[in-house]
């Protein structure tokens, strides 16, 4: 029997112990001088961080935008990527997707059937009707935006009545919505305010947490408040793909830190 | 020099008298017996469908979701639709994208640059750092979601306070940011007791209209209240691409009938 997502997603959390998400938003015009910056050079890359990493990391991210930039042929390269990963962790599809019922069926068969991925983000701006199509199956699971990382989020999040936050609105329709246990929240590194009311608010969900590193979120407080009732799964892009040199040594030896500095905080702390 | 993107716009639908948008929502699990439902099929179908309408359809939406349903390859023939469609209409790329600045700009460059789509529309969810992306060239647009057509729409975008609904700071966001004269917005055809204040709230932005048809939206009172201070694009997916018998025939013809009841109402009423 298949397991729900968050059950899945906290095996293979366990399992690894580590709680790291990689986020492959793989950019050749970051790339280090001498690197091949064609797409079949961002394939060699992508499957060289995913071999280098995955003996340790339970979870990949890939981004569709930095894909769909090269067409039908990033396209094609960001399917070989997620068949790569195969079954040896976690995907979860950063596509932000939401559309009326009938779309959103589409969207769920693109990404979760048709490319496999286990979980998709999705923007809750539509209404659950947007958001049911993608959880009818158990095994798959949604991260749905609440507070995100980014400097204007709070424009629209943050609108609030009597009742509160439009964030919380948003975070009382999924507690609703996961029925079969494959509902996430994200939530943004950087929104140390807003981390202990939302984790009130959605005991047990998962947190996908983007914002560490280069957007200026902080580890510590990320993982202490989400573990207080569920997980938080830490995602680093940039802040891996093009650390140090910027080569796949480098690369394997910032996703081990950022590992071990979990690990110190959640997995085994002193 | 070119034209902000909603001057071409209006341009486009003065030349053609018409403000009809076809929506490209192909799915072949809905061709009548005995057309090809193969890619190949989708593809020769979705240019008979343009190239039968183009001489008076002045708008045209593809819908993403059923294009990825079939991966990399559908993806590939979405290209080829926008392609083929080259200059001779408008293409709205309905892909609902959103995301932090650094993903939006590879978004913008996907669907705006190497797909070539004249606009887009967006989720305003994650404020706007994450819509300012798509605006920076004039001459490509985006139409900011509102208040959308399905049931459950108002959960989220009627979230109110003492300044109003949530879908009022969207479009007070939508009116702000329109600098270069390239933001409409997306208002559902289904939600007539909203449009009233949504026109008021947003003089001379053009709105796209979906909702009309299978959804139920009346299209008298849309176009009567969008073209109020503005234009209204009425959208028409289903109700065009599997009128009657699901003929090239009577798609044309289906295709007609609202050009001539849109005419009728705003173009050259008696």
């Amino acid at each position: 029997m298949n397991l729900p997502f968050n059950q899945k997603l906290e095996t293979a959390c366990r399992e690894k112990i580590n709680s790291l998400c990689i986020g492959l938003d793989i950019d050749p015009d970051k790339f280090p001088k001498g690197r091949d910056t064609s797409l079949q050079g961002m394939e060699t890359f992508g499957k060289e961080v995913i071999d280098g990493t995955i003996d340790f990391c339970p979870v990949y991210k890939p981004n569709f935008a930095f894909f769909e930039r090269f067409g039908s042929k990033g396209y094609a390269l960001l399917e070989r990527l997620v068949d790569h990963v195969s079954g040896r962790a976690i995907v979860i599809a950063d596509a932000k997707r939401g559309d009326i019922r009938n779309t959103s069926l589409k969207y769920a068969q693109s990404i979760l059937d048709t490319m496999g991925c286990d979980a998709i983000t999705i923007s809750p701006y539509m209404g659950r009707d947007a958001i049911e199509p993608f959880i009818e199956n158990p095994s798959k699971g949604v991260f749905i935006l609440a507070v995100t990382s980014n400097p204007r989020a709070a424009e629209i999040q943050n609108h609030k009545n009597n009742s509160g936050h439009l964030y919380e609105k948003v975070i009382q329709m999924a507690v609703e919505l996961n029925i079969n246990k494959n509902i996430g929240l994200v939530v943004g590194a950087t929104k140390t305010n807003q981390m202990a009311k939302v984790r009130e608010l959605s005991p047990g969900l998962p947190w996908l947490m983007p914002g560490i590193g280069t957007q200026g979120g902080n580890l510590e407080s990320a993982l202490e408040i989400s573990h207080q009732n569920g997980m938080g799964i830490i995602n680093i892009s940039r802040g891996i793909l093009y650390a140090g040199d910027g080569s796949i040594e480098d690369i394997i030896k910032a996703a081990k830190d950022y590992k071990e500095k979990i690990g110190d905080i959640i997995w085994n702390p002193v």
